[in-house]
Parts: C-alpha cells; structure tokens; sequence
C-alpha cells in the first residue's frame, strides 16, 4: 500500500515539476540512465537520460507557468515497475500519458513518459460508434 | 540476448494478429489480468482482460485487413516488465506506440499499449523550432 502511495506522489511530483517549469527538480525525477525513454504528444521517441531532459529543458523554457494537473490515476505494480497512467488537464484541454517509474534504492525513479491526445473522461468508446473511433 | 530476441518476437505477433484481424490470437497474447492497460488512439484508458479485449473484437471486426508494420522498434528490460516502443506504419500514415510485456511462465504476455499520433520517423523536434512542439 505504502508503495502505491508513494508511486502516485512520484507523479504528482512530475506534474508540480512541469507545471512549476522546474527544470531542476525534473532533472531529479528520472532515472539517469541510457534506457529511459520519452515520447512527447506528435513527437518520435527521445532515449537516454541526456535526450530526454534536453527536452525537457527546451519545453519548460519554452513556454508560461501554467497549471499541469494528473486526474484520474490508474496505479499498477509489475516487481520493481509501476506504471500510473492519468489524463493530463491543462485549462480545458485533455491529454493522456503513460508514466512508468523503476523503485531503486527506496525510490521512484522515472523511466518513460508517453503523452498524447485522448477524449475527455467519462467518454466511453465501446458504447459509442466505434467505426468513427478505430487506427 | 535471447530475452530481448523473444519480446521484439512477442511484439511482431501483436502487430500480426492486429494486421490478419485474428481476434483468437489477440486474445492468446495479452495477460488474463484485471490490471492490464489499452490506450487506443484518441481513447481514454480501458482496463481489464474484459474491456481491453473487448475494444480489440471490435476494432478487428469493424475494419478491412490491412497490414500493421512495426518499425524502429526500441527494446528496454526492466526486471520481468519488457517495453517496447516502435512506430506502427500503416500504408502511409504512422503512429508511435508504448507496447509492455510481462515475462511469465515462460513467455512474454502484453499489459499494455498506448498507441497515439506522432511525427514521420526522421523528423527530430529537438533540432526543429520547438515552440510549435511543446504540449
């Protein structure tokens, strides 16, 4: 239970750290290794720990202070990988991501971050005309 | 070695059963879990063995064969929890997915995919004007 707990404040962290453009405390939250990967909405994928928070670097440089807030979070736990996967609100605007996160000693380190478009929540594909909704 | 040789294999026969439109082999290849994630695109979040299987009769029901290429796949292991990441090319259009597998019993089971929009492979955003990039 603890750990589920301390998994969610690892993503809460993540999304005070974008919100906040900290880019610092983002430097802090991912695992420095070469293995981590980061796909931004539209972009390829960035690999490795010098890639990624170059990213980052670039987009919380890039843009105003503005309120990044994770809502309904789905915690899961496979040995020492959690994955939280939440929608991303910004003003009236919904993302989803898929944040996954490796304990290592006694903490959450980040190791991926997927974010991209989705509807808003409470939409519910199978009960809609799923020929409009298909790759 | 042979570790990573049998999750890119796993993830082929994800991108075949997606392509032949076999809903028996889809089935075969995801963990009967309560826990696993399939975000499609566009999609919020389905979880659940049901659900998530659910959405696949559906969409392989409601669409013409056509072939699912995954390229430039990138390979990560951590612990039991396999990632794969690969652009999904369909005739000309590509999208990126996060694909993840469990190692269990022997064999490599999926527990989630996230698949979404992205930019054709080649294009690199971290030398391109980021302000048109950022979330």
């Amino acid at each position: 239970m603890a750990e589920i707990e301390t998994l969610l404040f690892a993503n809460e962290t993540f999304y005070d750290a974008f919100s906040a453009r900290d880019v610092q405390q983002m430097r802090s939250l991912w695992r420095n290794s070469n293995d981590i990967l980061c796909i931004h909405p539209g972009w390829g994928p960035l690999r490795g720990y010098k890639d990624v928070l170059e990213s980052w670097a670039l987009i919380l440089g890039a843009s105003e202070k503005s309120k990044i807030t994770p809502i309904n979070p789905i915690v899961t736990k496979a040995g020492a990988v959690g994955s939280v996967v939440c929608l991303e609100k910004l003003e009236n605007q919904y993302l989803i991501a898929t944040n996954l996160f490796l304990f290592e000693s006694g903490s959450w380190l980040m190791i991926h971050h997927h974010a991209g478009p989705t509807s808003a929540p409470g939409y519910d594909p199978l009960t809609t005309d799923i020929k409009q909704q298909i790759h």
